[in-house]
């Protein structure tokens, strides 16, 4: 079969032929219909020898969708030709931690050698791909595997930032989403969704402003030194109840703790490598900032769901497997708009 | 091996020899040496051929811990030799529901075939026993088996019970325990270590209380007809904040609503049959009334984490595994104190 | 001025002539611009001498709004001529209960003396009223006190009922609303505005439940003996996330109760006189269920924002004063449709 | 009377006689019996005149209780002669943020002139003093004014710190306290009477940490650059799940935030200049760090029940009014043990 892989450190993806794997006990052979390409894999692609903390080839894609092809043995509960969504941040799926279905924070993942689809395990850029457990599936029921494949990590990783937000945001609040790309034109529609609070949008340009606007921002702005003031402004001076920062820069975090109200919550979800300075006399009483990583087994369980009432749509564009390597380097560049699919079988 | 097996409808255990089974993929064999026998079989072993929901013969036990004697094929993360205690409500592992660790609550397992240990699959009254997946062993790590296996249910149970009342005992506030038996005197240690609260026990005998006296309970009370007046009136008219009924019979029921104040938590965990009446004018305003089952598997942790420090300490019978049948016995007619433990292997 | 006043036990309310009050201490004097008729004083005027809590005369009105016409001595924070509405459930305002804004259950406020307006306290149905302090007025800010004035009330306290429920309204969730009149309508729209659930509402006839689909319900059902099937049907067999019974009556309970999921909030609003029954195996597991009483004064600020932000919006028709006692008539011969604004000035 | 007084920018304390105040309408007039001296109030003397946001002379102490001694027109709900203490954060009362309490953030306080006592408004250090509003009393019932006067600061901010930081506080989590001086060594108590978890306690000396272990820790370390490596070390590598700075100097902050585990709690109490840097990548995944100040009006009835039951008990210094000026030298020396109490009527 086809695979799209990071062969050798510092160089770029190819499309190579492998062959089709076989499920072990407990796991699931998935024909992929539908995989995601991240701007984290670019990161990833930029680590030296030293930083990769997996051995290449690796097969990448960390979003992943598709038919269930083969159950390996002891495999109950998952239906042969169904179609499901992959669960992406595997962990041990025992310990105190996955038993809340937090496998993105699993302590013990590293230790027993098991990573992420895409990110250490093979990934879902190939025609088939195998799943490690029965719980790494959740049903697509009736979503369409192009459409919402993004929302395995595009959608369930600011749908976690914002759940977590959601007791801030009562009515008469404000949230303000920083960087309105990816995940951030995903945010803007599940506040829109989960919350009464006015939605304000930054970002750099007029024109990334627009979708914003498009998708569900009350009010848009350009993320620029004046932000914080204006929305302190538009706020009768009290500042936003929640800001949820999908750049991570330096600029953009400087904003998001600037722009924030008492009691507030500030979520760095972009990783820009930018830092906030929290303390007293410095942030907001109370404001609580915290850097989050993906999100839970249930949390991307409701993501579908709220994808299935409607409420959150991702722009898609899509490929073909063998235009993989393309696909990346536009990303790179800028020039996907909204979020870039490959169908691994055309 | 030798197992305690309910046979036939109305008939009473018996200790039988079966073949020691084998794991399949996925499973784990465990060599059983604590199993603890607990009141809710006598219930089962009293329904009709109609209401009982599986086949017989059933191997009873639905609290266990042991050491892993074998893996079955694709065991990740599980030590051989490694000393266990059982997660007794297992699920399906892959549902919303589950994905939170809520197997308790699991809504898909009675279709897909799952039951737990000793109700309905092969329990733990056997010297050895299957565990369906590595996420239902929790390690006991330093703790005693024999001491520790009641808290898989006897701990658990309560310990769901007053986490979720937890937000109510604040300093200041008051809580109640009815019934202060196998889970009730767990409950009275597990309030002392969690909350602030002072402890207020009921139950029908003066040497019953002394016992909740013993394990902590600030206050004891005979279960009368005055016990709600007398709540009332030590904590200045105002009722307590949680009320934690452990028999649910229809006159602690009526107590436990009657002595709960504005914006309670009433929890009934007593399968006696009781029910409490709610509503407007009925209920203190705002009091909520709750009936749980069993306990999640990151709740399973906790508790073992809190014995771990101390904090609970079951009083424990041990008996072997022939005497098992007579242990019922003991059990029906109230003269096992605290828990009866089985020791399979002597 | 004139006042609508109930007088005598038994009797009707009548129109008189009283002197404009003059505000003591700490007090207000508002002139009200609008006053809502609740069902509630209909019962009140149903009580014996014996039941009813406070002296009579009376001057009804427990929902109004107006502008401040006089301070009295000390008053801070409260613009003369501002517009405001009236937080009604009077507390102490100092102790612990009071001290989180939740007056309405204030375990002082009898032993105090201090009542409610029109429940005790001189009430809104007057050209001026007496506020007894700066903390129960709230700005409309540009509100129309007319269409806001039942909010304080039909508003405040569904929206308490359903903030209670938050937590359970996930994604895929299903929220039920029974009884689609004063309070229900509302609810429905807060319930659009808040939560990402399908809204299930229920009544008795096609005609009301035209109205429950006009102001957001997803799906309407006449409330008959059917109709906890069918929701059971709707929602996979999993039954409801969230049960608001506006109600109260015995059938409507039943309903609550029958199509409510494990770990579902039953929420007892009306005053039908019924009272559900909650126990082991009796309700779903871990469903609470629990009767609040009106709101926090947060509550009222928040659903004054809400309906700023044009998601809420009650069905008004308006009366001047003289016509009171005919309004209750109607209202008490079901020919109110939604909430009836009485305008003292005309 | 006597009142401690700070009279001109850059001067020290001076004891001189004034009026005895009238309670205006609302207002209560106090007999002082126990004035907390706090450090921030030498932080307050060592502003410049720019920085100062209040007129001077200022009637220091913000940390009052006593004996009420006249009622101001209007006041209800407070006893005359009754024994109460003084919450410090005064706030407008009537906002939404004030509707909850949480005077201590309330936005308007500022415009309209409201300052607490002993921080603009005339403070406890004072034979008698002003108490604007009966819901700024909370009833002693009981207590000893001197020996809990601390409590309405140095008990109720680790309180509110340590209340926010609960539900992380689960079996088996561990908890660290930086800084053992007067509110760390309250948070440590706290801590030990609310949550099961593990108390570890880091000072600068042995003879700190001796109090720290007298008063509840389970483990003490020297906060030197070793001491994040050794709690990871102690917490199997996880880290502690909750984290209170009580210094906030820039090597403490460091500690805290590198001790601390993923998901955890990080609460930079200390005023003492420094700042956490928060990022991907920089703080562990949801590790959420926050400054707050002071506390609740709530939270003080709860810090005062806790003290009812002996689980917290402040370590005192008693001094006359004569002596207040030296008092704030030995504090400023370091040279107070726990926390010095002013007895203005000796």
């Amino acid at each position: 079969m086809k695979a799209v892989q990071y062969r050798t450190v510092g160089g770029t993806p190819e499309v190579v032929e492998v062959p089709v794997p076989e499920p072990g006990p407990g796991q699931i052979l998935l024909k992929v219909t539908a995989a995601g390409v991240c701007h984290s894999d670019i990161a990833v692609m930029s680590w030296t020898a030293d930083q990769l903390p997996f051995p290449l080839p690796l097969t990448l894609g960390h979003e992943g969708a598709g038919i269930v092809e083969a159950l390996g043995a002891g495999v109950r509960g998952i239906t042969e030709g169904g179609t499901y969504a992959v669960y992406g941040p595997w962990g041990c799926g025992a310990c105190p931690t996955c038993a809340q279905g937090k496998e993105n924070y699993c302590p013990r993942a590293a230790d027993l050698g098991i990573r992420p689809p895409g990110l250490g395990a093979p990934g879902a850029l190939a025609e088939y791909m195998i799943v490690d457990d029965a719980r790494h599936l959740v049903p697509l029921d009736g979503l369409d595997a192009v459409q919402s494949v993004p929302l395995t990590d595009a959608g369930l990783t600011p749908y976690h930032a914002v759940k977590g937000a959601l007791p801030k945001l009562v009515p008469g609040s404000t949230a303000v989403v920083i960087g309105t790309g990816g995940l951030g034109h995903v945010a803007i529609q599940l506040l829109r969704a989960l919350a009464p609070s006015r939605v304000v949008a930054l970002d750099v340009t007029e024109e990334k402003l627009e979708l914003a606007g498009q998708v569900g921002a009350h009010e848009t702005l350009l993320s620029d030194e004046g932000a914080a003031d204006e929305i302190r402004r538009i706020t009768g001076g009290r500042g936003a109840e929640a800001v949820f920062d999908f750049v991570g820069a330096s600029p953009t975090v400087a904003i998001a703790t600037a722009c924030a109200a008492v009691e507030s919550d500030i979520t760095i979800v972009g990783i820009g490598g930018g830092a906030a300075l929290v303390g007293f006399g410095v942030t907001p009483y109370d404001a609580a900032v915290r850097a989050p990583y993906w999100g839970s087994r249930s949390e991307l369980y409701e993501v579908l769901d709220l994808a299935r009432s409607g409420a959150v749509d991702v722009h898609v564009e899509t490929y073909g497997i063998d235009e993989a390597p393309q696909v990346y380097e536009r990303l790179h560049e800028g020039r996907i708009n909204g979020r870039a699919v490959i169908l691994p079988h055309g």
